[in-house]
């Protein structure tokens, strides 16, 4: 019998996992779901995400793609697993997808939020684990101003590790928003792109803050989207106030409705 | 010198913590700032707490009185322990309090809430640490109705353990507030009251809940108000929902205003 293609949608938090990445000798998110697959499903189960968070991000809505014995259907792998899983890993939902689906290259776009607390009481245990608690007075303009450069199709060499993409690769991306939002002293960063660099969400982060904190200017950060190399860029923002939000798939891989 | 007494207003997430009173083999918070203050102070500072949360159970407004050094003002103590305390406790504020403020008998209330999630999205990993994720459907105006039973001066022996207050301690508490408010799937449970025996608002919630779920009638929660042991009662809401949100002291123990 032809396998099942499933893709599932995974919540967790990224605090106690080194990523999502399987390594032979660390708690990963990938490796904690390929061993309760194959706990369940008497077999090797690869799960392929949609992307590597890193070691600390969380995820609200990442995508991964398992190909399970047919018996095992969406709804009854999603309880099985939820059944079996540590406490930080959960399947939101099990989707049935066409043979061809694949979590990584299907994908059209992904989002992204990142949480910063400007407030003292952002170093509360509640809060810390999940906002940026950021020290410095913030202008907001700036901010505002800076997200909205990043709009439309650039080059983000400036925003990625160096070394990450092999030299033929592209560094171009296609931001189809970016905005900062205010909930009181919180301020969240949302951004859509159809792909992203490595710790690129996080090095865009640690720049635009530095501008709207007033350690460099608003033209420096615009630069940086024709730069082409990362030598300028801030530190990148830490990671346990980012979340992968969500993965965007053309609706014709569903097999029902999603 | 006299030494100063001080008021810390603590947030501290439970989750890590086997309470808060200081045990020797155990991660406690009493315990954590009592060495964070040797190590701030070069002498042993006992902390006293208005009252003992369970293992598990957390924090935004745990008080405690602490006498230190006249050198270290309130403001400088509470810079000095969020430099020195580990990330899942934190001081929100210090006060200076009269010489005889004493954190337990000085206090006149205690207020707690407990956060019940309906929808199937409680367990996601970002609510399972907060929430008690309940799997049955829930009569709303069962809970209210219990709640407001609950509100007046009332004999708790039925919602406490049994053997841990001495004999000749009374099991009475008048409970000032008692309500349910729904935000969306989830109830949170707001109570205050002038005391609380030990497990209270969990038994509290627990048979509230067997009540609002079908499992018994509201009257013999009613009946358990005026029980004389604590054999009827339901199990205890399990610790992790529960907060510890404020302890009021009366205005005249406050040096400067709070």
């Amino acid at each position: 019998m032809a396998p099942r293609s499933v893709q599932l949608v995974l919540h967790y938090d990224g605090a106690d996992f080194s990523g999502w990445q399987r390594q032979p000798a660390a708690r990963t998110v990938q490796g904690v779901l390929e061993d309760a697959l194959a706990r369940l499903c008497g077999q090797p189960v690869p799960v392929l995400g949609a992307g590597r968070t890193d070691a600390g991000v969380h995820a609200r809505g990442q995508a991964a793609g398992v190909r399970v014995p047919e018996r095992w259907t969406p709804a009854a792998l999603r309880r099985a697993l939820n059944a079996v899983l540590p406490d930080d890993v959960w399947v939101a939902a099990a989707h049935e997808m066409r043979a061809d689906f694949h979590a990584r290259y299907s994908a059209v776009a992904r989002r992204y939020s990142y949480a910063v607390g400007l407030d003292e009481a952002a170093a509360s245990p509640f809060r810390r684990r999940y906002e940026w608690a950021y020290r410095r007075p913030v202008d907001a303009g700036l901010l505002d101003a800076a997200a909205a450069a990043l709009v439309g199709d650039h080059c983000f060499r400036a925003f990625a590790v160096r070394g990450t993409a092999p030299p033929e690769d592209s560094h171009r991306c296609e931001v189809r928003e970016a905005r900062w939002e205010a909930h009181g002293p919180r301020l969240t960063f949302h951004v859509e792109a159809n792909r992203f660099l490595h710790h690129m969400v996080r090095f865009l982060v640690g720049t635009m803050l530095d501008v709207a904190s007033g350690r460099r200017p608003l033209a420096s950060f615009v630069a940086l989207l024709s730069a082409d190399s990362n030598l300028g860029v801030s530190a990148p923002a830490p990671p346990h106030a980012l979340v992968l939000e969500r993965v965007t798939y053309p609706d014709h891989f569903y097999l029902s409705p999603a």
